[in-house]
C-alpha cells in the first residue's frame, strides 16, 4: 500500500549515533579504577565505541556473541555498552558482588566469548579461569599492565585493543528486536536468570522513560549515575544520556559519602541515581566535608524503600527534590516514577509527602494491574493489595536460554512483588509476595513493620518474616539489630507498634542478633531468617 | 531464539488507552463553533472515542477507511482524532481554507467514506456533494439541528450518532506499520499530495518529539494548541497530550488575540502553540484586554520565520519563552527545536538571540544534511547553504497513492528548503529552494531580504522574488506593501539595505502593491508573484 512514512530500525547505535552527530563536544568525566579523573567526550566515547566494534571483529569475536564486564560505572565500561552492544554483540554486566560460583554459572550460562575487567577485579578472573568454558579472551580495562600479564594467561589490554579499532566503522544495521544487553537477576533462591535486552526495549525505554514526568533528563543535565552500569544498565542513564547528549559523570569504585559530594560540586552535578543506600552516606558525605550541592536539582531513588524521612532531609537541607522510582531488572528497569498531578496541589503537605512516599505511577510504554491470586484484577482503590504484574515495550517475555514464556497465560510478568494501585495508578509497594505475611485469612506487610522498628531509636536494623503459627497459620517475627551501644528489650520494641498498625497487625516476637545476612545486592535475604526464625512461635507453643 | 522482551504494536490506541487509565479526571476543555465552552476530561474523550468507532462500525464504514474531518481545533474534532485513528481506520483532516476545486480533488483522491464538519462549513458540505464521489455519509459535529438536515440530504449528527455507540469497545490490534491519519499539504503548484501517517511514526514522534528537550510537556501543563487540528495533527499536539495526560485547551473557531488572552487567563494555560502571526495577535490581545499571562511559560512557534523582535517583545514584557520550532507536513512534523546548550551560556545575550532566532536542532529521531545540486553532502559550518535533507522515524516514505518513492536514492526527504546547519547541528532555513536567488553563482536568501524590508517603519509587508536578469540571471526585486497612511518611495526602502547586507545582495527595484497573493495556510504565493513581475528587469533593459 502505498503511503508510508519511513521505517527504521530502533537500535542502541542510533542513540551514540546521534551524540556523536550533536554532542560532540559535550563532556563525560570518569573516575578511573586508580582514582584519576579523565575528560572525555560524547565524541571520543563514539569514536572509542567504533573502534572496539572494529577491534573485536579483528580479534574474531562472533556477530551476536555475548561480551561481558565486570566493572565500575567509568569511561571505558560506558564505551563498552555502545561498542559491544551497538555493534551487533551483547553487551553482559556481571555483578562483582556475586559469589564466584555464580559467577561460574552466568559465565557459562551465557557463553560468553570475551570477559572485560576492571583492575579492582582482576582476582576474579584468576580464580574463574580454569571453570570457564566459553571465553576466550580476559580484557584488562586498562593500559598495559606487566604485572597483572603475569596473573591471567593471554590477557589482553583495553588500550592497546582499541588502538587495533578503526574509529570510522560504520554501526551496523540490525534488526530492532536483536539483543543489544544482557543482565541476570540475583534471585536469592536458584540459579540466577538472564534478561536479554533487545534494542526496541532499550531505545523504547529510553525515550518513553525520559519524558518530562520521567527521569526528565535534557542536554544541558549534569547526570551522575551511582546506580552501577552492572545493575540493569545503570537503570538505562547510559542509552538516555546519549539520545539526548547530557554530560555524564562516572564515579568510578569510589561511592562513599564524601567522595560523592566532592564529585557533585567539582562537576556541577544536576541529577544522580541510586538506592537510598548511596544518599544516606551522601547526607553524611555533605555534613562532613560542609559541601552545598548547589547544582543538584533532583535525585531518582529507586532499588528498595525510601525512608520517609530522607525526602525531608534533601529537601529542607539542601533543596534537593528526591524522586521514588520503581523497576525490575526485568523491565529495563523503569516501571513507575513519582511525579505529582496538578490535582495533588489541592492535598494538604502532610498527604503529598505520603503520596510521595509511593513509587508513582507508570509513564506510556508499561502498564500496572493488581490481582488476587486466581488472576483476577483487583480495584485501584489505593487500599486492596494485590500481586504486582506489568506488562509494556521494556518489559521480558521470555528469560535468556530459556524456551518457556516468563509470562502469564494472558501476557503479564508477575513482579512478586504485593502492591496497591489508585485511581490515578498510583502505585504503592506493601512487600515481596514470598514475604508477606498471611496471618487468618489477612496480608500483613513486613515493609511496615520493618519501618517502625528501623524507627525505634535503640534498633539499627530490622527485618519482619513470617513465622509459622499453628492458630494463625503465619504470625509477623521482627528479627532487630541493636543500635550501637544500646541494649533494646522486646517489650519497648512492641510497644513502639501500638496506635501505628491494627493491634492483630502488631508482630508476636522480637528477636535481637548481631547482623543481618545480606545478598549480593545488598537486600535482607529473608529465606536465611526464615530457615533459621521460622519456626520460632511452634517451638514455644 | 529465546531471552526476548515483549514486543507490542505502537498503536495510537495505547497513547489514549494511557490517558483514560492514569489521567481518567484530567480536564479538556474546548470552545464549541456556537462560542460555547465545554468542560470534559480524558475519561470522557476516551469513552467517546470509543463510542465513536463502534458506530462507525455500526453505519458500515470499511476497515481502514479515510474519513475526513473539516473542523476547528474542538473536543469533537480531538475524539474523532481517536474514534477514527485508533479505532483501525484514518482521520483525514482537511484545511477549510482551501478551495472547493482542492477540496474536491482532495475527498476524491482519498477516496473517504465519510465527511465530518463543523457548523461553519456545512455550507462547503452542501457545495462539494454532487462532486463527491465516495462519501456515503455526512455528518455535522453537534446535535441535531433541523435547519442543517434541510441543506444536505441524510445528514448525520455527531452527537447521535456518538450514542449509537459502545463506550466498553476495545481499541483494536492494528499492524504498527498501518495507518492512522492523513494530511494533504497544500502545495502552490500542481494538485495537493497526501502524507500518511502510520501509528509507528505518530507513537514515536510523540514520544521522541516530547523529550526535556522537544516540546517537553508534562501532565501539570495546560497546553493549548493555537495550531490547527487540520494542519499536520495540531504538530501532534493532541497525541502528546493523550501519552503525558495534561490538561488541553481547544480554542475553537476564535483565534484573535483577545479571544486567546481572555482562554489563557481563564483556563492557566501554561504552553500554547502556533504560528507567528497568531502570536502578533495575541501581543495586540494582552494590550488591549491588560491581561498578564503569568500562568504562560513557554510558546512554540512555527510554520513560518519568526520575527526576531517578538522573541524580546514576550520575554521583556510577559515572561514568556518563545521557542522557535520547525517541521513539514511530511515529517509529522517535528524536525527542530531551538533550545539552547549549556556552553551556549558562554556566548553573549546578542549571539544567545542570533542562536534562537534559527529553527533549532533535532532531536533523536530525525537527522539533517545540506547538500549542493549534486547531492554532496556540505559542511556544517553555520555558512554554507544547502538544500535540507532529512530522514527519521517519523518522516515521509512516499504520498498516498503514488508508488514512486518520495526520498532520494540514498533514502533522504528533500525539504526543499536551503538551510545552513552548524556544528551541533543548529539549522537556520534561508531560503524555500525554488524561492531563493540565484545571482551570478551566488545564492541570496530571500528571507533575509524581507525581514530588512518588513523592518521599515513604512512598509507592512514584503516578499523578495527573484527577477530574470541577462547578466547575473537572477537578481532580488522587493514587491512591498505600504503600512497604512505612508507612502514610501523606493530609494528609501533601498537605502535601509546599507549595511546589513553584501552590496551585491541589494535589491535591483522595490515595487509597491496593494496587498500580498496569500495561500490556504496563510503564506505569500510568490509564484503569482513571479508571473507578475519576473520579468520587470529584463522589461527595463
Amino acid at each position: 500500500m502505498s503511503g508510508t512514512m519511513m521505517t527504521q530500525a530502533l537500535t542502541t547505535g542510533s542513540l551514540i549515533a546521534h551524540a556523536e552527530t550533536y554532542h560532540a563536544g559535550t563532556e563525560v568525566v570518569s573516575v578511573e579504577t586508580d582514582g584519576t579523573k579523565s575528560h572525555s567526550s560524547w565524541g571520543e566515547i563514539g569514536a572509542n565505541a567504533r573502534r572496539m566494534k572494529s577491534a573485536l571483529d579483528t580479534l574474531g569475536v562472533s556477530d551476536g556473541a555475548r561480551c561481558a564486564t565486570i566493572a565500575w560505572n567509568n569511561r571505558r565500561h560506558l564505551e563498552l555498552y555502545f561498542g559491544i552492544g551497538a555493534g551487533g554483540r551483547v553487551t553482559h554486566t556481571i555483578n562483582p558482588r556475586l559469589t564466584p560460583e555464580q559467577m561460574i554459572y552466568i559465565l557459562n550460562h551465557a557463553e560468553d566469548e570475551v570477559l572485560f575487567l576492571d583492575r579492582t577485579f582482576l582476582p576474579v578472573a584468576a580464580k574463574l579461569g580454569e571453570h570457564l568454558k566459553t571465553v576466550k579472551h580476559y580484557v584488562l580495562m586498562g593500559p598495559r599492565d606487566d604485572e597483572a600479564a603475569q596473573t591471567v594467561e593471554g590477557l589482553l589490554f583495553y588500550d592497546e585493543l582499541l588502538e587495533t579499532g578503526d574509529a570510522a566503522t560504520d554501526w551496523p544495521d540490525l534488526d530492532e528486536t536483536a539483543p543489544a544487553a544482557l543482565c541476570y537477576t540475583s534471585g536469592t533462591t536458584g540459579n540466577p536468570k538472564g534478561v536479554q535486552y533487545s534494542h526496541r526495549a532499550l531505545v523504547l525505554h529510553s525515550i518513553g522513560g525520559n519524558q518530562p514526568d520521567g527521569l526528565n533528563i535534557a542536554a544541558r543535565d549534569v547526570v551522575m549515575p551511582v546506580v552501577p552500569m552492572f545493575h540493569v544498565n545503570a537503570w538505562g542513564v547510559p542509552y538516555i544520556a546519549a539520545a539526548v547528549g547530557s554530560k555524564l559523570v562516572m564515579p568510578g569504585p569510589h561511592l562513599d559519602g564524601e567522595s560523592l559530594a566532592r564529585l557533585i560540586d567539582a562537576e556541577q552535578v544536576t541529577l544522580s541515581l541510586g538506592v537510598p543506600t548511596i544518599w544516606m552516606g551522601l547526607l553524611a558525605g555533605l555534613k562532613a566535608t560542609g559541601i552545598k550541592p548547589t547544582s543538584m536539582k533532583r535525585t531518582v531513588v529507586g532499588g528498595s524503600a525510601l525512608p520517609p524521612s530522607m525526602i525531608r532531609d534533601f529537601r529542607d537541607a539542601y533543596g534537593v527534590d528526591l524522586i521514588h522510582a520503581w523497576g525490575m531488572t526485568e523491565t529495563s528497569p523503569l516501571g513507575t516514577l513519582n511525579q505529582l498531578l496538578q490535582k495533588h496541589d489541592r492535598l494538604s503537605a502532610d498527604e503529598q509527602a505520603r503520596l510521595r512516599e509511593g513509587q508513582g505511577r507508570p509513564p506510556w510504554g508499561v502498564e500496572l494491574r493488581i490481582v488476587d491470586e486466581t488472576g483476577h484484577e483487583l480495584p485501584r482503590d489505593g487500599e486492596t493489595q494485590g500481586e504486582l504484574q506489568i506488562r509494556g515495550h521494556w518489559v521480558i517475555e521470555s528469560y535468556f536460554g530459556q524456551d518457556d514464556s516468563a509470562l502469564t497465560m494472558d501476557g503479564w510478568f508477575d513482579t512478586g512483588d504485593v502492591a496497591t494501585l489508585d485511581e490515578d495508578g498510583y502505585m504503592v509497594i506493601r512487600d515481596r509476595s514470598k514475604d508477606i505475611i498471611k496471618s487468618g485469612g489477612e496480608w500483613i506487610s513486613t515493609v511496615e513493620l520493618e519501618n517502625i522498628a528501623i524507627a525505634h531509636p535503640k534498633i539499627a536494623n530490622a527485618a519482619a518474616i513470617a513465622a509459622h503459627h499453628p492458630k494463625w497459620d503465619e504470625r509477623p517475627v521482627i528479627i532487630a539489630v541493636a543500635a550501637e551501644g544500646e541494649t533494646p528489650n522486646e517489650t519497648e520494641v512492641l510497644a513502639s507498634y501500638e496506635g501505628k498498625v491494627a493491634h492483630w497487625q502488631v508482630p508476636d516476637r522480637v528477636v535481637f542478633v548481631d547482623e543481618l545476612p545480606l545478598g549480593a545486592t545488598g537486600k535482607v535475604l529473608k529465606t536465611k531468617l526464615r530457615e533459621a526464625y521460622g519456626n520460632i512461635l511452634l517451638e514455644e507453643v
